[in-house]
């Protein structure tokens, strides 16, 4: 995959020269207003911030650090959509790592997708003079992103499902790779008839791996047949709705791919209701590798994505961009591995 | 259970009269060797910290916050031994909840049981300027607790375990009810031989969860068979083998009660290896409700832990603390709940 265009909007540029008289000036409106814009206050007609932003934006302006501080020690802001997510943890544990290495202190936070929240996390980040942010999300609010950019703030975003950001370097995992190796596994175990519960289709990573899944399939020359492709939303009940859709299926498949982990217990659990064995009588392979699967019954053959690995990268580059160094590239993608346990075997006879 | 006494070390008295000449004074050493314990140095011999900081505790010694700060947010530090642990992301999301709607960031740190780590992270801890402590930990440092009290910071402790710790507020989980409810649900299904896979005996959760079981016993009249107990450390391997041992009595029982979620997860898989189904031939039942056994297979009948709920209280606990507020109580035990899933059903009939 071709790296992204980092684009002309420069972390690393050195601080714009316009002050904040001009923009003041060019977009009609008192200089306290466009301060008020800078600092991210909310008395300000939506009209009027738009404007003032678009110019700060065109102008490339960026806030001066506070000349002092008595804060001595690093803080950098890791924030999730939702902590619920299953990869919350294993991200957190990577980036807590390398920056208490670095005598970083790490602020979690969740924003909920929610646009207070966001403003409210915003507030507090200026507050607390952070030194950088990490964002794992699939979904990037280009006014955070603007809002970042104005305070000279660097940003990467850590993005499992692949979905990217312009001019923000992103850290992902090789999902298509991934998508071939599950399928790959099955075909030597000698499956031919594999069920594919794929993800949301507007997550980038959703299509690599269906078309990891496709590759193997055709490299090994078994037609690619779209009634064993159903749709899931990577939760665990989309992963039963979805084994149980297959299952219905007149000539049903003997292996199931689920492409996350939490699907793939789905698919297990509506294997097991109806008195199925896994895997005597149908195999499932997972992808992501959580903690739990190691001991789910029986333990889950599934495709690992280095998640604490993606959080030591951001941290780092993260701590490169904050000392005007340029990223490795703009987009990283770190391997994924197939992981061998209990739920795959060779198709029982018919 | 009776709340603990909170000593008379007070987090909350105000600060102390005492100066560091007098304390150098008494110790017979220099002001800047008293300084360097004071501000946590490490070129400072064992015996001469011990004798300086045995007087600052003898003075009730608090050091005074710094007159200026730019820093306008609030801070606190959520610490974890283990960022590992099954509770970790339960327990930070209930802080980070709290925490972001009073306008405070949380900074999380895993200190990984070792000295250097919990050195590293009190250097930083002083210079961001901590409001205040939560640590969730079973195993409470004195020393990292006695450093804490001379800074000034408030400190709460998060400990699903169930150790006490001296003079500072805790927050626990209602261990014995919990084991009470477990067993009884398997009474009440008509369960008369039933296995216990139990903790650490070292921690006073295990003790409260078993005598939790030993209690619904007797009342039932069912008399307690010690071989029907065996030992475990709450980790899945270690539920796989207690179910081993249980299935491996002359006379097993026909139900379990695990007092981890992760053993019985592995209790589960010891029976899906001997081709004994769940819950027809054996019920299980587990302790947490973690997220993954909501879809494990069999969806797992278990004792909530609120560790959201936890979090919570120990952010609105310390805030009260760095406020110079008493907390409710020293020691607060917040209820557990029997959660019924797929995992427990009547004996099978022999």
């Amino acid at each position: 995959m071709a790296p992204q265009d980092t684009g002309t909007e420069g972390h690393t540029e050195p601080h714009g020269k316009v002050t904040i008289t001009e923009i003041a000036r060019q977009a009609g409106v008192s200089v306290p207003t466009v301060s008020r814009v800078v600092n991210g206050r909310s008395d300000v007609s939506p009209a009027t911030r738009a404007r003032v932003e678009e110019l700060l934006r065109l102008h490339g302006y960026r806030k001066r650090p506070p000349a002092v501080t008595t804060r001595s020690a690093a803080l950098l802001d890791l924030v999730f959509n939702d902590l619920g997510s299953p990869w919350a943890v294993e991200i957190i544990r990577g980036v807590e790592e390398v920056a208490h290495q670095a005598g970083v202190g790490t602020v979690v936070s969740a924003i909920h997708g929610r646009s207070g929240d966001a403003r409210e996390w915003m507030r507090n980040l200026r507050a607390r003079a952070s030194d950088g942010v990490i964002l794992v999300t699939s979904a990037l609010d280009p006014t955070l992103h603007e809002q970042l950019r104005i305070l000279g703030v660097p940003l990467v975003v850590v993005d499992p499902t692949g979905t990217y950001a312009d001019g923000v370097p992103v850290i992902g995992a090789a999902n298509w790779s991934g998508g071939l190796a599950a399928t790959e596994h099955l075909l030597a175990l000698g499956h031919r008839r594999i069920g594919l519960i794929a993800g949301p289709p507007r997550l980038l990573c959703s299509r690599a791996r269906y078309d990891g899944y496709r590759a193997a399939l055709e490299a090994a020359g078994v037609p690619v047949d779209e009634s064993l492709v159903v749709p899931g939303d990577f939760q665990s009940e989309s992963g039963f709705t979805g084994c149980n859709a297959l299952l219905d299926l007149p000539d049903p498949p003997t292996a199931v791919f689920a492409a996350s982990d939490r699907m793939a217990l789905g698919a297990v659990e509506a294997l097991r209701r109806r008195g199925l064995r896994v895997p005597e009588e149908v195999s499932v392979v997972g992808f992501d590798d959580l903690p739990e699967v190691r001991w789910s019954a029986p333990p889950l053959t599934t495709v690992r994505q280095p998640l604490a690995d993606m959080g030591k990268l951001a941290v780092r580059t993260v701590l490169r961009l904050a000392h005007d160094e340029h990223p490795d590239a703009p987009r990283v993608e770190l391997g994924t591995e197939l992981v061998v346990r209990s739920s795959t075997a060779p198709p029982a006879r018919s």
